[in-house]
C-alpha cells in the first residue's frame, strides 16, 4: 500500500487537522473526537448535522459552513461514527430552533445516529433526522436495507442548509431535505478499487478489462461486472438504471458527475459531455450542473450520477450562496 | 489502460466539450478547436490568456471567468496547442486594452505563445506575456530550459486576473503577474504515474515501495527517487527544498496543496496538517490555504506544495471575488 500517511491509526485525526487548519475561518474541530463545527455557531435557526465513516471527503467536513452544515462527525474509515462522538457534535450546535440529523442509510449509521439523538434528546434537545437513499443500484446491500445514501446527500446538505439559512422551523427544513431525498437518484460505476489505510490492500479486485456497476461508496458491490466499455455505453446504461426509477422527462434537473477521489477530471468532463447530450434528447432540462469531488471513496477509480428534480423553491435554494470549503 | 474515455482521438474535444456544458454560464467553446473562453466578452479590460497541453484540468479551463482568465487554449494531452489555436484565443478575447499571456515554462509552449502573440501584433492587438516558473525542484528538464511552470501558475491567474478586472493598464497587469511569479514556489512528489490516453501505458514507473521527489506535472523526472517516507517526512523534504530557494521567514503567505489527480483529499488534508505546523515553528504566517486539485498530472498520485508571499496589494486581489468552475 502506497499513501501519503503518518501512521494508518492517525489517519482520520490527522485528516481532520489538516482540513481545519486549512479552513480556519470556515470550521473548527471540537476536542472530543474527529467532529468539525462552523467556526462561529450560528444562533437561532436549525442546525444541520451529518456524518458518517471517513474515506468520503470532501464529505462532510467540506459541507460545514454557511449555508450548509453546522457540524459534521467523522468516524473512522468508512466505520460509523460512534453515538457519543454523534451526541457531542449535536451538543455543539444544538439551538433552540432543533436539530436535523442527515444520515446517510446505512444501517450502522442509522442506529448511531439514532441513539445520539435520544442521549440528546434526554438533555432537552430537539433532534429530528431524515435518511438519505439515493442509490437506485441495489435494493439492499451489504450494509443497508434499503437503497444506499451516496452522493446526492451532498443536495440534502445544500437545499436543506439554505432553508435553515431563513429561519425556517425544524420541521420546514425536514420537510426540505425530505422533499430532495424524494427527488434526486444516484448510480455509479468503478474500474479501480481503493484501499483502506488500516486493511492495506483494496476492498475488492477487478481484473484488467472488468468494471463493476452500480458499486457502492465503500467498493460493496453493486449490480454485476462486465467488461469496461466506451464513457457514453457507460453513462446510457447509468442513466438508463436512473430514469427507470424516476422519469424525470419534463422536469428541471440539477446533475451531479461525482468523482470517487481517484478519477481525473478530464473524464469526468468527456462522462457530462454525455449525460448532458442524452438529457436534452429526452427533454431533461438542466438547471445547474456539478462536477468534481462530493462523496469519494478514498482513490477509487470511478463516479457516479446524480439527477435532482427541483421545482422553483428548491433551484432557489439550491443556488443561495453558500460559504463552506468544498462547494462552489 | 482502463479510461472513462470514449476514444483517444477524442479526448481533449469530448473533455472541452463536456467542461462547456457543465457550466455554460461561464464558458463557450470557440468552433476552430478547443479553445475556451467566457461566455460574455468583458471589454475594456486586460484580456488575460493561458493554456498548455491538456491533462491538468481543471487547468486551464475551469480558470475562465470572471476575476481569473479570459481564454484558455488546450493542447493535445500533454503537448503544447498551436500557434494557430492560440491564435484565435487572442482573436476571441483581445480588446483595446491588450491581451496578457501566461505561459508555463516549456519549451513548446514559450515558441507557440510567442509566434501566436506575433499573428496577433500583426492584426493591430497588443500583446505582452509572462512565463511562470515556480517548481524548485530542477533547473532544466526533460521539456524546458530554467524551471518548469506548475501549480503556482493558478496564483498568477488569481491576482493577475483580480488586477484585470479593476481596468488597470497592460503594464500593471503584467507587473502583478510577475510579481506573483518573483514571490511563488512550488515542489512535488507522487507515488504512482499517469497514462496519457495516446499512448496507453504509463509515462514512468514506480517500484512498489518507490517514489520521486521533484517530479514534473508531466510526469518528467524530479531530483530523484527513494522509498515511500511518511508524510510528514515528505513534507519536511519539498518544504525544505522551497524554503532554500525563497526564505519566507517573517512573510505572510498563501498556501496551495495541489492534488496531482488520483490523491485523495485525505491525503492532502493530512499533507495540509504538516506543511501547517511547519510553517508556524518557522513563524511563516498562513494568510489563506487551499488543498484541492487546481494543476493536475491526469490520474497521477502525487502533490505540490506551493508558497506564496503576499503584500497587502496581493492579499486582496488574492481574495477579491472570483467566478469560475474551479476557483473557491
Amino acid at each position: 500500500m502506497k499513501k501519503f500517511i503518518n501512521d494508518t491509526v492517525l489517519v482520520e485525526e490527522q485528516m481532520i487537522l489538516g482540513m481545519v487548519k486549512a479552513y480556519p475561518r470556515h470550521l473548527k474541530k471540537l476536542d472530543c473526537g474527529n467532529v468539525v463545527v462552523r467556526a462561529e455557531k450560528k444562533e437561532g435557526k436549525v442546525a444541520l448535522i451529518s456524518g458518517g465513516g471517513s474515506g468520503h471527503e470532501p464529505a462532510h467536513g467540506g459541507f460545514v459552513g454557511t449555508g450548509m452544515l453546522d457540524a459534521a462527525v467523522a468516524g473512522p474509515v468508512f466505520t460509523s461514527p460512534t453515538p457519543d462522538q454523534i451526541y457531542e457534535g449535536i451538543k455543539a450546535v444544538a439551538t433552540d430552533a432543533g436539530v436535523l440529523m442527515i444520515v446517510k442509510n446505512y444501517t450502522g449509521d442509522v442506529m448511531n445516529f439514532e441513539m445520539a439523538a435520544e442521549m440528546a434528546e434526554m438533555e432537552g434537545i430537539t433532534v429530528k433526522h431524515v435518511v438519505t437513499n439515493d442509490d437506485v443500484a441495489v435494493k439492499d446491500s451489504l450494509y443497508t436495507i434499503g437503497r444506499r445514501g451516496v452522493a446526492g446527500t451532498v443536495f440534502v446538505h445544500k437545499i436543506a442548509g439554505a432553508m435553515a439559512e431563513t429561519g425556517a422551523d425544524l420541521d420546514k427544513v425536514q420537510a426540505t431535505a425530505q422533499k430532495v431525498i424524494d427527488n434526486v437518484r444516484t448510480m455509479g460505476a468503478a474500474i479501480e478499487p481503493c484501499t483502506v489505510p488500516a486493511a492495506g490492500k483494496p476492498g475488492f479486485t477487478l481484473s484488467d478489462d472488468e468494471m463493476e456497476i452500480g458499486i457502492g461508496i465503500h467498493g460493496e458491490p453493486g449490480t454485476h461486472r462486465e467488461p469496461v466499455k466506451k464513457a457514453d455505453e457507460i453513462v446510457d446504461m447509468l442513466l438508463s438504471q436512473i430514469l427507470e426509477d424516476i422519469d424525470y422527462s419534463g422536469s428541471e434537473v440539477a446533475v451531479m458527475i461525482n468523482g470517487a477521489g481517484g478519477t481525473p477530471l478530464m473524464e469526468l468532463y468527456i462522462i457530462n459531455n454525455r449525460v448532458s447530450d442524452v438529457l436534452a434528447e429526452k427533454g431533461i432540462r438542466i438547471h445547474k450542473t456539478f462536477v468534481g469531488e462530493y462523496m469519494t471513496s478514498i482513490e477509487m477509480q470511478g463516479f457516479s450520477i446524480s439527477l435532482l428534480r427541483l421545482d422553483d423553491e428548491m433551484k432557489q435554494l439550491l443556488d443561495a450562496a453558500a460559504d463552506t470549503p468544498a462547494w462552489n
